[in-house]
């Protein structure tokens, strides 16, 4: 209430990693108009969200657990729930590895502070989930890219960038990766490769992030071993979460690792234990098998969808885009001829309706222009069939300009 | 899978700040026996959560807010709520001021990582809440403890202290202060003192962390500005929460800083926005006025449990145990006579009955054996009346030892 102006500057109060971080505009998040077909962003279904057992799942917790609605810690009862389906993947998960947070992307943004200092190499897969790289690169790491296919992350790469780093006498921190129905690819690691991954983070004193979202998002084909289940030192942080198994806006998500990264990563976690309502609300949800039940379902709708815009591709896009044929998860990635760039093609694509993600917005290094990623999550299956054919039409309008 | 171990050490990989983190053993929380009368933490009465409306608020974002469930960010609505009554208390919020987070001890956490590299004092209240005094400790500050008296801090020491730190050259990154309902003393801070805090911080380039947690729970007199309505330059950060006046559990609190300060807090909040299906159920459930009418219910439940704590406390304890009469919040604060011994009290307590919080554990700097704290927020009207004839006894128990 003074009307001297204080003498000093409130930013030389801020600490050195934060004096430098510039926060973003804060304003309207700019959405595609609903004209727009967008198969842009790895959305859930809403369709899907299981509305009448989520209200059921409150009115119990309401009726029976109201001491959840007082301080709290995690729902005990979720945690087990949790454990019981990594245990029952082959993974010797216990309490003092498991930490519940909200959603994977928590964990995710929690990692730097326990791995990196500025000038630290992560390496990352090309293409990636640049959500989770973005928060590395904000902590200063250094990123280097290795090359995926088909078959996922390119393990020979990988061996190569790490003997050339160990003679530099560098040794990274972490690898990132997305082992199954990867995003953006589709593409799932083999079993030879998943070996050959967790001997690496070994032999190299590397941890190895597995970020398994999709996971149980499986259209076709049987389950191959998670990299925490192969691996046994710990140098596996096996991430996942209840976003695609249940509803993204839930935010409930979790860790596996080794009981000195879990501890850690805990205390990281600046506000304690994750909400008490909402963990046993998704626990009793989950209970008796429900959520068993709901992936079936989940998986037969989005299936459904996948075979539908594949369809869809092989009618309307030229025939030298290639396309992968993700046996699961929420996203097809297509590979462009020379001659159509994924940058330029995405105007002529909102001229004629319909919306993707460029390549580009999945590399950290400025690859990508050739790639395209298109989300068969949200849309309905009608809308998909639009979509493809829109985009096909664009593909041509940018080959006629 | 491979038999030989590797060469590496996980913990090399860790930042320098965490190297030295000795994570919690991870065991089951001892509470007290249910033959206990607890007076010892500021819990919520959970007889107060409103469960058919929070089951209403649920069903109607589940049929009316589902993209809720879905990718989403903080819900607009509840930050035009929680800006409108911070607007009404003369409070200049804005969108870019305010960031809504996972309960205030989520802010609170956050806090350090802007503003604490090691060895920056911070300066706290003797006694406070070590909930968010320990999050200061952890990232390294030094702690300097500012007394208090029944008007609240006591602005003539933080003014000799500010003077003597600024003789060194040490700027103090911020004051945490609870003005209002004080956690433990119960204590408002005065009008004049209100003035003279926000003066001091612009005068010294020191922020003023408001933890306001308790601000609603007015039972009786007229509401004083708070630190932020008084503050035309940025220099407090008004922390506050829906748990004392809503529910815990839910985990939703929110603060209102400089946008600079602001911005920077949400970057460090590593999982981005905060639940947009908890934010829109907090949201629905406040309209209308309800959480008004919510607020002013539970300052009667409350106002009741608090006089039938001082009656007994009048009746039962000795007649030298000064007793503070708290104008709203959860808790009275004792001070005790020289030949009792807060921690000698405990057992004694115990024998009987009755558990409490020994000051002990409201000072940073090991004061407070002169000191109890009691909850009347948590067990119903005649536990409490219960607990204070068994407290009381065991005050005579020890005296007579």
């Amino acid at each position: 209430m003074s009307s001297t102006r204080s003498p000093y500057q409130l930013s030389d109060l801020f600490t050195a990693r934060t004096r430098t971080l510039i926060p973003p505009l804060f304003g309207a998040v700019t959405t595609a108009g609903p004209e727009l077909i967008s198969l842009e962003y790895g959305l859930a279904d809403p369709t899907c969200f299981p509305r009448d057992d989520l209200l059921a799942a409150t009115a119990t917790v309401l009726a029976e657990d109201i001491e959840s609605l007082n301080y709290a810690p995690t729902s005990m009862d979720l945690v087990a729930q949790i454990l019981a389906r990594l245990q029952a993947q082959g993974i010797a998960a216990e309490r003092d590895t498991l930490l519940v947070g909200y959603g994977s992307s928590q964990i995710l943004g929690l990692l730097p502070g326990l791995l990196v200092e500025p000038g630290d190499v992560v390496l990352i897969e090309g293409p990636s989930f640049l959500g989770a790289v973005h928060q590395f690169a904000t902590a200063g790491a250094r990123l280097i890219t290795i090359p995926t296919d088909a078959d996922g992350i390119d393990v020979e790469a990988l061996e190569a960038m790490l003997i050339e780093l160990q003679r530099e006498g560098i040794r990274p921190r972490f690898v990132y990766t997305i082992p199954t129905f990867h995003n953006p690819t589709g593409a799932t690691l083999s079993l030879e490769r998943r070996k050959k991954l967790v001997a690496l983070g070994a032999a190299y004193g590397v941890l190895i992030v597995e970020d398994d979202a999709y996971v149980d998002l499986r259209f076709e084909g049987a389950p191959l071993p998670s990299l925490a289940a192969l691996d046994s030192e710990g140098w596996v942080i096996r991430v996942g979460t209840f976003s695609k198994i249940l509803a993204p806006g839930l935010r409930v998500g979790w860790a596996h690792a080794h009981p000195d990264i879990r501890g850690r990563l805990a205390m990281l976690k600046a506000e304690g234990s994750t909400g008490s309502f909402l963990t046993q609300l998704v626990a009793r949800y989950c209970a008796d098998g429900r959520l068993e039940r709901h992936i079936e379902a989940l998986n037969v709708h989005y299936r459904r969808k996948r075979d539908v815009m594949l369809a869809a591709i092989d009618r309307e896009f030229p025939e030298d885009v290639q396309v992968t044929r993700p046996a699961g998860g929420f996203f097809v990635w297509c590979k462009l001829p020379p001659d159509i760039s994924a940058t330029d093609l995405l105007p002529y694509a909102e001229a004629r309706g319909v919306t993707f993600l460029p390549g580009t917005s999945c590399f950290a290094d400025g690859q990508g222009d050739d790639g395209i990623r298109l989300a068969f999550s949200y849309q309905p299956a009608e809308k998909i069939a639009t979509g493809i054919t829109l985009l096909g039409a664009a593909m041509r309008d940018l080959r006629e300009k």
